[in-house]
């Protein structure tokens, strides 16, 4: 045995116990009583818990838009993700005019292979869905993908995918083993507002949010499952951040169709309030935090399993790239950060007692590794399984501060929360790479994680 | 007093009764047990029904469509109108490029004074709503239109209007006593099965159907509504003719929003099985026609109130035109007739015992009056209004056949169908203008009917 | 002719319009411009409406309750009525132990034959329903009474009807062309909070609505609408005072289902906050008074058609009564005031714009007609009905006084309530019997009203 | 170490992974891949699945009903259960007519304490709610128990609680960490179909369906589940049969109110087809086996966890016992078997591909243990949990007879069912009780389990 990690008290989504855990080979292979192994490096956990390390399925790595670039990197992006218990992330791909679907996904790979401190894997945002892409869709599957995105807004610079092509693209994705998720806003509605705001010099981050208020995002959402229900496919509604587009994916799970919902931390943590204040533009993403209304639900969708994934939509820009749309807010780089903070938050949030440690783990972990075909190599501590673990300090409280963060952005949304309990140590595949608010990664040890078709 | 149509019921959207009209200067001026009067003509109605004439609030007289255009001109589909009870037309005046719309109101206008039959009134529907459009709305109300229709199909031909334009009109025409109306299907569903269908050569009319099956329908009413009630806007939904979209404007309405729906007789009587059979061409309509479930649904918010006016959209083209599609169905110009046909077939249901006569007045004329601002000068039987009237024999049964039409159209989807009951005169503002299967009218008698602003 | 009521504006259930009206024999017997008569009386009512007389489908004259009586008896109860431009009552007759229901309607009748001020017409309160009381129903239904009422309440006097027996009639007045009305309340939540309120002291008028919450009556509206849909047999709820119970009809009703409502003016004007104050004694009713989130959705009701009736349910008492009860809510006689306010109060609220004339017609008049088998006799103003008319005078305004009431008991919870707008002249069958706060009417006058078999 | 299972998979509610299991003192104490121990005796579970062993939350064994009893006992129970892979039951106690609530629990104990093979609990069905009997809920809990149950059913015979008195229950329940639950169907309705069959003739088996169809199930599910709400109280409804009702406990739960449901296997596979044919009355039971519509809803409840519990509702009769009702079928006891059939069967479907093994495991093991109090010492497969471990054979067939069954009972409604898979072993805290189709069980080992309060 290499590692033994003792006294804790393990929390998978379903069960919490104490136990001792032994991995070997970056496997767990002894859970039990009063482990005892000569050769093995021992950790203490006492009084600690012991937690299947986060899966981010939603995270937006060097991602270009227009001529600037997310900041964070596939490097300083998993680096933060370690650092807040995360131990494999999702990253979407974005297809690339004149480059075919795999070419695209290769060349990524091949940036994470050397650059990624945790395992990682890939989705695909479609930009432009010919027939040739939908043609790649097997291969892609074949290659470990299955989740393709498609926008339903920006319809001005063309990226927009069309009802017709959508059900086309479910329709398919169905077939192969993948699920097609969709970017649910109303992109005329937004132009609507827009016009009619900066003709009147209204151009301040609260009209972003009055561009997009809750039912530009809920009639989009309507609509997809919609789809989804008349073709019966299956569908995956990725940051979602309003109460009816939940009602509605609500009432088609009731009726069994397969929908499902992710939402992310900052649309439970924060409400549209911040878009008043200033340092508003810093909150600017798509869709836009909604009311507290809204927020209420997202949390009950959580608790009831209707949402059944929190993801991060990490995409965060620095300071001055967010104030050069102060004046003017279609100017401002969507996108908030969160790869750090998501399992803190969430499991601080437990640790109040809002809901269960046990939920926490189901959502942030266990559910993206069984949805999206990686369990349970993922998502769980068994044996056999990865051992991407987090000993997580109950006791321990914990302030953010953008200094004490490992993203490459110069700020953060959730700078000043204070959490109570923080992860103390994760290890991805038995290799310690968080000790105690220092990153001790290796660049270049994260895997590719082949995810298997779904059905 | 000029007339007196003696001894006959008289039938209202709620009462019936046993009583004598009499008429002088097109108006009803008096009603009463035994009237007399020495200079009068005396119509004698014993064991009849006396109605208001029916409202045919969804007309295209004269529609050009491509390179031709619906068989029946404002002469010939007026006089067919005439008889079947149909006293009074709202068609829709089609916007033209490089026209200002209230240029092709009053050329629509001065086409309609020299050649209608019967009293008419316009409504317009909307190919591209620029700016200058919109300017207009107060000018159109001004001049007595008080509806606007756009179309959420037609992306192709670039006829469509967007969602944020559409919400636009919508707060407008509210502002304005206005109601938009909207064509309410989904472009590019029916692209993408059309495109499918045509590539695998089925190209039937049965594909007609299949490209726009219930949900194509569904899904733009759902869409409909929710923008009108989201900016709490009135709305009008012509020519539905599918289940689920009623479900969701009867949810609407039970929440207090004015959303208003009418079906046509063609959803009532037939069923998608006519796309079946020989001469399936002839029913190519848009929405198309549905299936049983919906047919009995239409019926039921009848019923219920939630349907709150039957009007035709009548739009017949000539049978050779028809049949140039029958190998590829959008070359089928669509539309249906029934301008001839809808009072006696809903008076027929009412004297089978399906419905009350009350009813079938109430949809086919009282509500067009009252919902469209020209009530009680049309739409009932009372002192003081236009003297709209049609005695019906509940006793005659009548067969249609082409050749006992009165449209110009060569042939006609209600071919064979048997009316139990059927209208033996009409008048127009107390003029007689058909007389037991004879038309009467003059050409050029039929006015302009202003209607007021809504609200 | 007899008379002929000059230059007002006639108001129906569906028209309005400027006419005089001439009655002979006690009908109306012409409807025209500048009528004209030599023998007639002429009564001008330029600038005043013209409407149909109101029908209070809902009282209790002389109801007996334990060992005293409501205030009114036919005779003050019908002199009140018509002050208030109610023309006809349905009356609710209470199955005597001891006696057949025939026997019980019948003297009933003899009763109100000597001393009913209008005309008037039964519905049966049935306490005990034995199987020989079931197959009195036909002879009931033959006599003209075509509602029977049964108890969910007073288990604990042996008054309610359990749920098997009631649809058992449910089913049985189906066939027979009658109808089943309900008072829906739950009693053992009602006896549950009340044992708990008295023993621990809580007996003012505030522990009567604590006991007979929202809930109490929703549970029970909900349960009768249930059987009602489940057996598909029409249904009648009077009295209806709260949302969800509304609701629950809206969607029985959407679904095709008969079931019709009836709510009261004091549940349209009133909230649960009269409970608070002085003289809170005098409100205790049941259904009692609920809060404001029901009287919104009851005038919603109202509006798009779900609660088709409005009646008084008018059962007063007098003050020292009432007060008995002031330490301990159970010992109030339950009931208020109404049969002289609801007509005024409804078209006060049309005249200040709340709902048309038209709509109030329809409700407090067309409606109870019409679904109670007495149209057109009664409900409208056409050639052949009844000359139950009401001058109103929109310009006048009246504030209630108990003195200027015409009711026998001592108060009134109307009191300084101020209408816009006031009935100045009641005709019943073309007799004047009120005149400008004037009661001239005649005892014995009031005839009984057969009511036709509904199906 | 006492004991490893080796080489099997380990199924839990959330994760499959393979593993050897180690056991000392009836517990679980390591899990792990190639587990090696010299005192330890080794069961080889190759090819097989590890399970936790099922929790029949709903037995009555040895039910006193009118004058006969339940024809298992504790002991001939129990055994039965331990062959079907059932090594906990929660057994409902019957409150006794001039006995303390706590009398009869500990009577009942005693009884157990010597003749169960497997570990129990208890529920108690009240019979008499008076204020003494919720005094001793206090007492109750602290003992271990937390479940009650009312009936909502059984008028006549004085057993039902009425509205408000199960109110009180449910609040009272909740402050002490208890549950009520609900036998859920309306009495009137059934004794009105009762006295009408009867009186005709009509007393085979089918009619106990045709009295208590669907809706009288579902009108008392509804009704429970509003006062659940409108109290904002916990609610159980054990032996869920109906469509309708499970949509009620849907839209609640979906509202965020804690109702949980639980169906049985009976209703899962058989429909109300069963009461047509010969040996109709073996299948009598209460609430009755619905047709196939619920049996669809039931399985979709299950599916998208809804209905949280599968248990059997164990309670048999003799087959002479049950054919003393086939003229009248208010005489035949009610209630069927199946604690020896329910595991196998789940997981058979589950085999089949119906459902996965992680939902069987979640509905018949791991919901019972969280749900009321008892996990994770029960319902798992973890270190520390009791070692009650089922190993099941995908590979073997079993064809259910009479004579291979367990139990006291001389007949099975399970006649000639195959499944495929069986359980082979299981254990009960780590001892052998079921071998290969042999009962190896020892008298009195099962043990008293104490369950926690829920809140």
């Amino acid at each position: 045995m290499d590692l033994i990690i003792k006294n804790g008290t393990i929390v998978t989504a379903k069960d919490t116990y104490a136990a001792d855990v032994g991995i070997k080979d970056g496997k767990v292979v002894l859970i039990g009583k009063v482990l005892r192994h000569s050769d093995a490096e021992i950790v203490d956990a006492s009084g600690k818990l012991i937690l299947p390390g986060a899966i981010d399925s939603n995270t937006h790595l060097g991602m270009p838009l227009n001529n600037i670039q997310a900041a964070d990197d596939c490097a300083s992006g998993t680096c933060a993700a370690a650092c807040g218990g995360t131990t494999t992330i999702f990253d979407y791909v974005i297809q690339q005019p004149g480059e075919s679907m795999m070419e695209t996904i290769r060349k990524r790979n091949d940036l994470f292979e050397k650059g990624s401190y945790i395992d990682y894997s890939f989705n695909v945002s479609l930009t432009n869905v010919t027939p040739e892409i939908l043609k790649e869709f097997k291969e892609a599957v074949d290659f470990g993908v299955n989740q393709f995105k498609i926008f339903m807004i920006y319809s001005k610079e063309h990226l927009m995918t069309d009802d017709g092509t959508f059900v086309k693209a479910m329709i398919l994705a169905k077939e192969l083993g993948a699920r097609m998720a969709v970017h649910a806003e109303n992109p005329y509605i937004i132009n609507m507002h827009t016009e009619e705001f900066l003709a009147e010099g209204k151009g301040h981050p609260w009209y972003h949010y009055q561009s997009r208020q809750e039912y530009v995002e809920t009639e989009a959402v309507k609509r997809a499952v919609y789809w989804a229900t008349s073709f019966n496919t299956p569908l995956y509604i990725p940051h979602l951040a309003c109460k009816e587009g939940l009602d509605e994916i609500s009432r088609a799970r009731n009726e069994g169709y397969d929908i499902l919902a992710e939402t992310c931390p900052h649309y439970l943590y924060f409400t549209n309030e911040v878009y008043k204040y200033e340092g508003a533009q810093n909150y600017v993403c798509s869709p836009p935090i909604k009311g507290p209304e809204s927020q209420d639900a997202l949390w009950d969708g959580i608790k009831r399993g209707d949402i059944s994934i929190v993801a991060t939509d990490h995409s965060p820009f620095q300071s001055h790239e967010k104030a050069a749309g102060l004046e003017d807010y279609t100017k401002i780089p969507n996108g908030v950060m969160g790869i750090e903070n998501m399992y803190p938050y969430m499991l601080s949030e437990a640790n109040k007692g809002r809901l269960s440690f046990n939920k926490v783990v189901e959502v942030c972990s266990s559910n993206p590794a069984h949805l999206f075909g990686c369990a349970p190599q993922k998502g769980t501590i068994a044996i056999g399984s990865d051992a991407d673990l987090v000993v997580y300090d109950p006791e321990k409280t914990f302030v953010v501060k953008p200094e004490k963060m490992h993203s490459n952005v110069d700020h953060t949304i959730w700078d000043g929360v204070e959490f109570s309990g923080y992860p103390i140590k994760t290890f991805s595949r038995g290799k310690l790479i968080y000790d105690n608010e220092k990153f001790v990664g290796e660049k270049g040890w994260g895997q590719f994680l082949k995810r298997n078709p779904l059905y």
